[in-house]
């Protein structure tokens, strides 16, 4: 049976940090057993921890690290530190850093399991993948990154249960941002004629939909980074998230200005491209999306701008909902469909939470 | 770490069991650790067992079992002589009987995990259904049964996650028979205006669609069972599948007849009551679906005839997919939906096969 007590380190208090902290707090209430005790919190700024490894409370645990002035151990020291501790540990890395996804394998190579949404460490080099999961299956420590693809959608681990149950995936292919998705069901709706290009995007980041600057969500590396780990995941080796084709909604013109203001404010020039791609699809009564999809026989990843019939399931979406599809052998022509929130700090953190669960019953 | 040996027992060799043996013999290969002896593997007619508990060899199961001349071991005995076998073992119940279902408490006291498509073990009783999950709890033994619900969809386990991690499930809807899904499908398409209900109830049961007798489909039974599971997993303590509202679909005249084939020829007596129906949904510009659903908070279960807006992903589905939407705090106006083929031998077993992968990982 599983262990009586187990460590927790948090790395990251954004957003996702603070949402998992939440639930983790309503897990440890419910469930007594294994006793979770928090032995490290940090920011990229402060820590809090303590050398004799005694646990912080959860519920004061964002106003300690809030009133903290130590400065963060250095990455390998964080190992160091959680390897000497009694007890096994989970190391929850709720940043989007990549110093932190490059450390993983040291992490794992000392037992200590890891469960995160962060994209880096799956997505980066490819090198960097067979290092971490090398380092897992060696020490027998755990790695989990449900939340790394669609947040708490039931994505990554559908995909492994389909390739681990010795299905065939032939083909995955969908709607992975949640900005895209608002941006196109928006502009190029099934109802109605959606607004300018220009005039969609600067209502998305006023909601809160993009990145500070929108070009972080217009150049498509997002979603190359979620196809990346899914290819890799279906069994494709694939190097890097720019070593497949991936088109940019940045126009030329615009990609070096300043500032995503400065974007924004001239971005109206290229609305008549944008327009001519959805009269395009119009014309053949279909809508046009920005989507990524995996050939796996042709070994084939792309992320881009695609038509689709206006009765499929891709064009029905809604809000800022993401869509994946699974083809497979064993589903037939149907693909096997997962589809809703693929971005927000609850549902990502559930994501997390429900990767340390799965944790906590085999350690 | 994991066990290095675990004994399998299966119950169960029509098409599930069939096709299940055909992954666990793909799994076994390329998964050597742990070393999986097949120790039991019976019908409710013969058996195939040795004393020693030596095993037999996957590739030769089904071939033992036909040529086998030993009655199947009564149930009582079946636990006896998998809890005195070394290693864990792992009841595959992939038959449909309540008496195997009624003996899921005796095998998980003895500390044999199980898992299963079974329907009837979590949708019979609600003191089975408590009887087996303490039995569970006490022993550390494992019980998984996703394909209880949607075959290999991820219906179960989202659930769980969703409710294991917080969140609050408000509601649950779908399609949850891949019969029904046909039959509405069909006789009420987005496209174009269907066939008579008679033509396509005879046309899914040539197409081997239906059970022997379409009443064992068209009664809702099946329906009431799997959302009577999924109202318990959300924390509703439903009796039974009889103790809340299910529409037949049989007309009242013909409940009785004698056979499903003189259902079949006089069905079209009843053809006007449906085309009605259809027709009152298109005055609304709906479309007419066989759902079930749960409401958390009013505790109202219910299964039958709803309509639909055209726009609705229930009415979108296509051939005999199932699908599935959970609507949740977290997830907000737009629902976590689950979609794809809900029934067949492959994803019955893609889901226990699944399944028995959670088991070895945590035994």
């Amino acid at each position: 049976m599983s262990a009586t007590q187990v460590n927790i380190a948090i790395i990251g208090a954004g957003g996702v940090g603070k949402s998992f902290l939440s639930q983790l707090q309503t897990l440890a209430a419910r469930r007594p057993t294994p006793k979770l005790n928090l032995v490290y919190f940090s920011t990229s700024k402060k820590a809090v921890y303590k050398p004799d490894y005694s646990p912080i409370p959860f519920e004061s645990a964002i106003q300690e690290l809030g009133s903290a002035t130590s400065a963060p151990l250095a990455l390998p020291k964080v190992v160091e530190y959680l390897a000497a501790a009694p007890y096994k540990t989970v190391l929850v890395d709720n940043t989007s850093s990549q110093d932190v996804a490059d450390t993983y394998p040291a992490f794992l190579s000392s037992g200590i399991s890891i469960v995160t949404p962060n994209k880096k460490a799956f997505s980066g080099s490819y090198k960097l993948w067979q290092d971490i999961f090398t380092a897992a299956s060696a020490s027998g420590a755990k790695v989990y990154h449900e939340s790394s693809v669609g947040a708490g959608l039931p994505v990554i681990s559908t995909l492994k249960d389909l390739v681990d149950t010795g299905d065939e995936v032939t083909k995955i292919e969908g709607v992975f941002s949640g900005t895209m998705s608002f941006l196109f069901n928006s502009f190029a709706p099934l109802e109605g004629s959606g607004g300018n290009w220009s005039a969609e995007v600067k209502k998305a980041k006023e909601l809160g939909y993009t990145e500070p600057d929108p070009r972080d969500d217009l150049n498509g590396l997002d979603v190359a980074r979620k196809l990346t780990i899914l290819a890799r995941l279906a069994g494709l080796p694939v190097e890097s998230p720019t070593s497949f084709p991936v088109q940019s909604l940045i126009p030329q013109a615009l990609e070096s200005v300043a500032s995503g203001d400065e974007f924004l404010q001239r971005l109206p020039e290229f609305d008549s491209e944008m327009e001519g791609t959805k009269a395009a699809a119009e014309k053949q009564g279909k809508v046009v999306r920005f989507v990524g999809s995996i050939d796996v026989a042709t070994k084939a990843v792309k992320v881009g701008l695609e038509m689709f019939d206006r009765s499929h399931p891709i064009a029905a979406l809604k809000g800022s909902d993401n869509i994946i599809s699974f083809y497979t052998k064993r589903y037939g022509s149907n693909p096997l469909i997962i589809q809703g929130a693929g971005a927000g700090g609850d549902v990502t953190a559930m994501g997390v939470t429900g990767d340390l669960l799965k944790v906590l019953s085999q350690i």
